[in-house]
């Protein structure tokens, strides 16, 4: 994976992750970012401002980072005594899944699964945007996510969706159980079938106009009301 | 205030808001929006490919707007029995003031005070993120926050900071008189003389390593609990 800009390879240097080469434009000086690349005895290249010139769409500040992908973990991984996982219905903006991945982070949430298909994956505006989250998160991709609830509640999980139209608010449920948030799509919600296998649907009361969340807060909402029980 | 794209087009196109012209690439068909500008018998000018290209950086969708600036309010009209203001010290980034907007619009937010110096602006970016919130929102651009901190304690407010290191967590305090909840700014958190104003500072707890929220998200959390109390 490919990363650009000075924040994230800051981060990204903190960490344990590997990062395969990295390379920096001539006359590169951030001090601290340089202290960070010495301990870890990275391979540098230094490029010109030319040769940089041509990755001006991605704000790259004169750093780029070739780093490991992202490591998918299994979600046998996630389950544990009262476990909180939240399942994410196809988001499609790669900076909502970064915000989300933050949110969980703070939040103690044991892991987040993501369905492999027309969904946004771990990419490198991911990364950048959970701020370091990433790396202290267990994602796992699956196959067909109505499978994994049925799993999950096999395991003795409470499926809980979130919906625009729900009698049931959010937080007048009990969450001090084992929990599976589903979270919708942006555009969309939770797809017909998966609505059908939840236990409970959750609306978020709306009370002006337009009523209308950014997806990223309104799954921040919910998470941090499961939070109080974690 | 010239804004860009499809969306934005089709959001403001069904408000009041007084539209002075619009520029539509040649092509352009659109049926919903060419219905709503037809309707509202708005100046329309076309132009070709060629001349919109030296706009690409706009992600104008073919589409832009010449709209009249936003109109602040008055802080007085926010006043009414037991309100819910906002108060944002120095928010910088455009996305997190539009995220916020749409977040207050739905939890029946009364009004948003923002400072004028070191600041972000109501600009076209606010008003695109805000989703159509904006139109449904009053919003109040102040000298000082802490002078109005300072008149809205003697109405009977009472002031409540979000801060990373309070001892209460934001759940714990009872939302139901007037309030005013002061959200510091994305780096920085709430400046210090503004802090000593307020009658109690509340943090949204923390259990992760990173525990780090996009400024957005950690500002609807708290808005949605105080939104119980609406």
């Amino acid at each position: 994976m490919i990363v650009y800009g000075k924040n994230v390879a800051r981060e990204i240097l903190k960490t344990n992750k590997k990062v395969e080469k990295i390379y920096l434009i001539e006359g590169f000086n951030d001090k601290e970012i340089i202290s960070l690349i010495e301990k870890q005895k990275i391979d540098i290249k230094n490029l010109s401002k030319k040769e940089f010139s041509r990755l001006d769409n991605y704000s790259h500040q004169g750093i780029i980072l070739f780093v490991e992908d992202f490591s998918y973990s299994s979600i046998e991984e996630f389950y544990q005594d009262n476990a909180k996982i939240i399942i994410l219905d196809h988001i499609e903006d790669p900076h909502n899944l970064g915000a989300i991945i933050r949110t969980c982070e703070a939040a103690g949430i044991d892991g987040i699964v993501i369905p492999k298909d027309r969904s946004v994956e771990v990419n490198s505006t991911v990364m950048k945007t959970s701020a370091g989250a990433l790396e202290n998160m267990m994602i796992s991709q699956v196959v067909n996510i109505n499978n994994a609830i049925e799993i999950m509640k096999e395991k003795g999980y409470w499926v809980v969706g979130s919906v625009m139209d729900s009698k049931d608010k959010y937080f007048e449920i009990k969450y001090n159980y084992p929990i599976a948030l589903v979270i919708g799509s942006e555009g969309k919600g939770i797809s017909k079938l998966t609505k059908e296998k939840c236990d409970y649907l959750i609306t978020i009361p709306m009370k002006g106009k337009i009523n209308s969340l950014n997806a990223s807060v309104a799954a921040g909402i919910i998470i941090y009301e499961i939070s109080k029980n974690i």
